[in-house]
């Protein structure tokens, strides 16, 4: 932590930031400016926040970290990066994974239709939101236990393992009895009594980046799942908020090649929520895959202008067949750069 | 709705428009023009968010609704401004309501020392969190139902009602039980679960912006607590996530004055955590009030540089006690333009 | 500066940095931490932009600016707020100045009968636009040197000097003959040739903040005409640009107050764009004084609904009257923080 | 555009709104509902400014426009994709286009050294700056002509065409008789004095989007080129401003392939100033390419911790040459979906 005061702190002022810097466990390096004057505290102290609060002392103009705050999740502790299975699915590692499937879980035939398609086209795990986070209260919310019931068939009928979101720390329990993979949703990112909970179950999570959450922010809630005892996370872009509006959100892609220099976990992209255009999900892909992504979570309703939720921005079943034909591996190779990022 | 077909569109795709209309419980009204086909789906069918899949279909270029989503939380439903009582405090009457405390109850003494103060300067509600929802789970996260103890003790010893967080539906029980107002963080505006949850209780509940929500958005996350049959709700702009690194957040004053046009309930604004900075928060509480507030939350510490939470922007007691000195009644009443905001 | 190394750096890389600091004209301080090693770059040399470069040398992680990068704009330079004298009418000092006038020229009649209004109501200085920005090039583009012209019949007709915006540099001087003050608009904020040609008349420059200039960039383009020679600068807030669409722009009122914390020049608000919606403009300049701006700057029409620019945005004559009521001089004197801020 | 009006709004003010859109040369289409009265106005009416400005008129809750603002640049008036020839360097052909270069010309060795290395990389334009747009007037600003004569003789050594920018209308000329392609910055994107006079020269245009400019408003930037009479124009994303600090801009790949499906203008992508990271440069590049841009424009300094200007997004000329190789031509192939969005 860099402490900078003013260059009108008085001596007094000084000493006692000093005092506070050795009182948290750390020491304190002094340079004296004209303008200004440093003060670097070194070591390894636990009490960085209390340090923080410095910049309410008197004469301190800044308080600024020289270390990142996440821990178990930087590639600095773990260099080998980390290959997640779901259900005998490996993300992370050589192959590129799709998750598909419809935004909500609608009807038995809508989900069947859909996941035999889907497995067909060459997708690997299924996705179908049983509960659904719906920002009005009159929205479609989703058929709950039904629809975890009829993912498991689904599951049983394609042998895809099965990807569904959970909202709430009570639905925790039975959500992990039918799914292979827990999702958090972009806005439950920083939930911090669902990540707690999630940290103590034994499923894989899909940890979505919240609509306004800094990369930096994204990695300390999954902390919270490492911290919490669960190591088999897997990142996920979905787009942040900004001015533009043509597009839903604005898929950040170089958040995923930044996500995969600072941490060892996976990463993949999701282009339906990114985009929100249908016409731009392939080309958004194939450049998510190019900058890195270990794979995609893609929308698909075998009829989007009768679907209950996100029609707009699902690909139908052809559209989805056409869009797999050119995410051939040869693509990916060769965007790889050296075998370093892709290094399992 | 108004759905916008393309000039190329096909008379069948015109048709199969107007006959999901139709079949959505609606009536359709067609204007043919040479770049563009509008379909105006008139009338009050339930079934909008099919309407909006829509986009969808061949021939559909947009998809535009007319009307507002949000019902209960009108003023277009219940024009009379909404009063909320707080422990016999009323917020959004005539008189400006301001709610200080610490950012964290740390211990027994801070709080008592705080409570006290605050109460003696001229504060109505007191704030202190049990439960902190924390970036990092290295944090200090909050002294649980110890702190929910302290609170009440301090509502004894002062006669304040108090406000706090609740973070989990797992919590919602105990904390209504000590608390008699409850805080909906921002991060959780759009937990679902929770608001369902919240909707229940008999506590009035404050329901913070979040850092990425439109004020539609935050009107429709009120929306799930009416609806759910919770009428005491309160809403708090506490800035949001612009590019501007300066000040913590972007405290977006106009949205107080918006939410007031649009609906009945009372707004107060959180210029601590608004600005992040404390030499902004006098100013900007008066900019508040001036806009049409109906009160303050203000976070108030002994002493801020020993914090362990939000000490940069925390006032120290002399500092609440001179601001609250420049916030007499007469300025309110000033501001208040001719009865209309605050006709309770 | 501050530049923090990484604690695998070697030796070689450290003294490497030690002497590019050096070679700059600054002292370099080293704490060695086993994290990170931090040096600080103390002195005033003039080659920062040099050691900005540092980060991309060997085993730099970080490098932090620990002063502001303006001067002359800066209260630590120049700690008596400046009054800006336009045409007799003082910006800064203690009295609120309102400019107002309609968003373009666009008749004769239409610019005399708003003027006259305006000074009936109490305005203190006319705006008009003779050259328009104009997103789209099939707008209307302004009516140039006859808008100028009728400009000043008006300034003639009711003795309130003229506030216009320029565009560019070719247009400096046909401007500075007719108006009393220039203006800049929100998109030119950095168009650096206008700002060093502007530098260089006598004129009074209204300098708007641009839609994604964070009040630093603002202040340094201030800086551009301080330094090149005009100290007659006021700040404009008009809205920044963020995710929130039922504003046309978010009004970030906390950077007046910031600005004028930084720096000793005046700052007046835009609420008309800021905003962008008309029922908000007046409780959003309450809002303004409140938080310690020097003036304000309003659209006015005769008939908002047929004005070629800006009609949503525009306060009718009444409407305009109507406000100025609302504004009356204990409103401000209130506001006004132990009169340190307004301390002309 | 689409007219809605209030449920509330009486036969007289509905009467008012069909009287001034027929006025203004559209037929009325009305579609009276309970809660809202939708009026059409169909046609090709010149005055679709004054249609927005009804805003203003009583009655009306909202003006949607139902057809892009911009004519010229459309995919729908030109359907084949535009090529812009630079000095024989076809850009938004076949093949993938790499300009390279410094960001500053900072003397004749420095920019030599340079071209000659990125020549030698593969690359096919030439950049530098000899006119730089800094947000500090203390910051390096360009060597002005010399730099541009530095530019001629480097063009003549290697037979790169040069791009460089022009910030003022008055440069104009000068830059013109140097340069094979002048670059608008992204801050001078809305400089529309500028746009106009570089719609009359005879060079091509490499137009930057804004930072905070929607694809909408980048695209009638553009429109201001091709209407003053320019067809060469390329687009250029570069980042947009948003929360998000770890990167310098967030790189909105998805708005290429946008511009692409609304224009037949070539877009390139600037991952250096996108993303201000130069671990990141390569992967972004690759993406960009993925998602379909024409080619990139990259920043490579000889030595970058000595650059006066980017040095941290800089490549040296090693990572250049690298980066390089990862570009590969089938790579592109690959990733043009079906030869449709390359169809020259």
């Amino acid at each position: 932590m860099i402490i900078v005061m003013s260059g009108q702190a008085t001596e007094a002022e000084i000493k006692h930031v000093i005092e506070r810097v050795e009182e948290c466990g750390f020491s304190a390096h002094v340079s004296r400016g004209v303008e200004r004057t440093i003060i670097g505290a070194v070591g390894s102290g636990e009490r960085r926040e209390e340090l923080k609060a410095l910049l309410a002392a008197p004469g301190v103009v800044d308080v600024t970290p020289i270390t990142h705050p996440f821990k178990l999740v930087s590639r600095q502790i773990k260099h080998d990066r980390t290959v997640v299975d779901v259900g005998g699915v490996r993300i992370g590692g050589h192959e590129t994974v799709v998750i598909a499937g419809p935004c909500s879980v609608e009807s038995r035939e809508q989900l069947m239709e859909t996941a035999l398609a889907v497995k067909a086209s060459g997708a690997h795990l299924l996705r179908g939101g049983a509960y659904k986070p719906r920002t009005s209260p009159y929205d479609f919310q989703g058929l709950g236990i039904e629809a975890l019931e009829f993912l498991e068939e689904a599951r049983r009928a394609t042998g895809l393992p099965v990807v569904t979101e959970v909202m709430s720390t009570e639905d925790v329990e039975v959500v992990a009895e039918y799914a292979d993979m827990l999702q958090v949703g972009a806005r439950n990112m920083q939930n911090f009594s669902l990540l707690r909970k999630l940290a103590r179950t034994r499923r894989p999570i899909l940890l979505k980046r919240g609509p306004s959450a800094t990369v930096k922010e994204w990695l300390l809630a999954a902390e919270y799942l490492l911290a919490g005892g669960n190591p088999d996370i897997v990142l996920c872009e979905r787009g942040i908020k900004t001015f533009e509006t043509a597009t839903r959100n604005t898929l950040d892609l170089a958040s995923i090649a930044l996500a995969k220099e600072l941490s060892h976990l996976p990463v993949i992209a999701d282009p339906s929520h990114g985009t929100g255009v249908r016409s731009l999900i392939p080309a958004a892909s194939r450049a998510a895959l190019a900058i890195g992504a270990d794979g995609l979570i893609i929308e698909v309703h075998p009829c989007p202008e009768r679907a209950l939720s996100d029609g707009p921005q699902s690909l139908d079943l052809a559209g989805f067949s056409g869009m797999m034909r050119t995410l051939c591996e040869p693509f990916r190779a060769m965007a790889a750069p050296k075998g370093d990022v892709k290094a399992a």
